[in-house]
């Protein structure tokens, strides 16, 4: 920065008003609430739904108990946000994999390797580690909704798939449900800063779902396929 | 039965001592101590390690309190014991599997598909269900233990198995973790007397695991593979 053009900011900042513009308000506002969701997210996978009080949130982000009464009214509302949270950012991935590949596998691919890798954040891990018996009925039935949410978009994609040929036909709903299984473990055993990257987890354990345990004959040259 | 030997039988109850033969009360000693562990690992499972006290497992066996520190000095221990009963049985299985199939993904294969059907047992879904938080020191490293040793043991199949040539190059950590993952999402999606039979469940599972989504070119018969 130019030490006039400096100057010149400096001499606006201390004009400012000493409230913040609403925009940037509502901005702060919506970062603080995102810190309160991401340091209780961390909290419950780390020590546990039950075991951690809104206190225990308040002190690791330095603020009081009633700070956080500003925007969740309680524990439960703060994991049905984390889990809302958690549920947009699948049906925006189902929405972005629907326009893309060249056939439904394609698309699951895209969907599965998306999902893993979210497995590795906090939001995903809280999808997956928190034990149902800890909740209100209402915050357990919005956690049931969402993962039976996912379970939805893989069974959708595998059916797609198994019509237009690019996923061997297979009962789709177990099928789902052992999809959602492998990719899930990710949110249980992934360490943060362990030795694979979030992408190459996802590439292996999508890679190994597609492709199978067994060994595949090698794909005939493409003369002698389209003699067939 | 006929009327005489009938009546010999009474006659013969009549005389035998109110107190059970030696061997007689350790099975019976045994079988109590099992009816503990298993209401046990039922009710951990529906409502939660944390959320259930000795008090409630009595109350479901018409036993008193004290009558179960008769068998577990405590909760935790319960616990320690149901693990290390489902330990027990993973060592098992990997010993009989070891010993069959005619390369190392059948008899990876005999495993999984034993592991599958093991978490429709409320042993097995204990091992999956409840969370580690929840647990003392002790007995969150029993637990994370007989995790890591089904881990081993499947990692162990695969890498023999990559050896052979019997199952498709991997890194078998991370398969390890994919598989486990997809088999222990059993324990916690499975409801008994569901649509499906553990059995089938078992084997729709482990077929995805071992063929994958892809569909499989079909194999060139035999006269034509020799040739190549």
């Amino acid at each position: 920065m130019g030490k006039a053009a400096g100057k010149a900011r400096a001499l606006k900042e201390e004009a400012a008003s000493p409230w913040l513009p609403q925009q940037e308000r509502t901005r702060a506002r919506d970062q603080k609430r995102e810190a309160v969701l991401k340091t209780a997210a961390q909290l419950f996978c780390v020590q546990g739904f039950h075991n951690t009080t809104l206190a225990d949130i308040a002190r690791q982000l330095h603020i009081t108990k009633p700070a956080i009464y500003h925007y969740f009214s309680s524990k439960d509302e703060i994991l049905v946000e984390c889990v809302r949270g958690a549920l947009a950012a699948v049906e925006g991935e189902f929405e972005t994999a629907s326009r893309q590949g060249d056939n439904a596998r394609e698309r699951l691919v895209h969907f599965m390797t998306w999902y893993a890798e979210n497995m590795t954040t906090v939001f995903g891990m809280c999808l997956v580690r928190i034990a149902d018996q800890d909740l209100e009925q209402k915050t357990r039935q919005e956690l049931y909704a969402a993962k039976t949410q996912v379970d939805r978009r893989i069974r959708q994609l595998l059916e797609q798939g198994i019509e237009d040929g690019s996923i061997a036909p297979c009962n789709a709903r177990l099928a789902a449900f052992t999809i959602a299984g492998a990719l899930s473990w990710v949110g249980h055993w992934y360490k943060p800063g362990g030795r694979l990257a979030p992408n190459e987890v996802a590439e292996h354990v999508v890679g190994l779902l597609t492709s199978g345990l067994s060994p595949r004959p090698p794909t005939p040259p493409a003369v002698e396929r389209a003699r067939r």
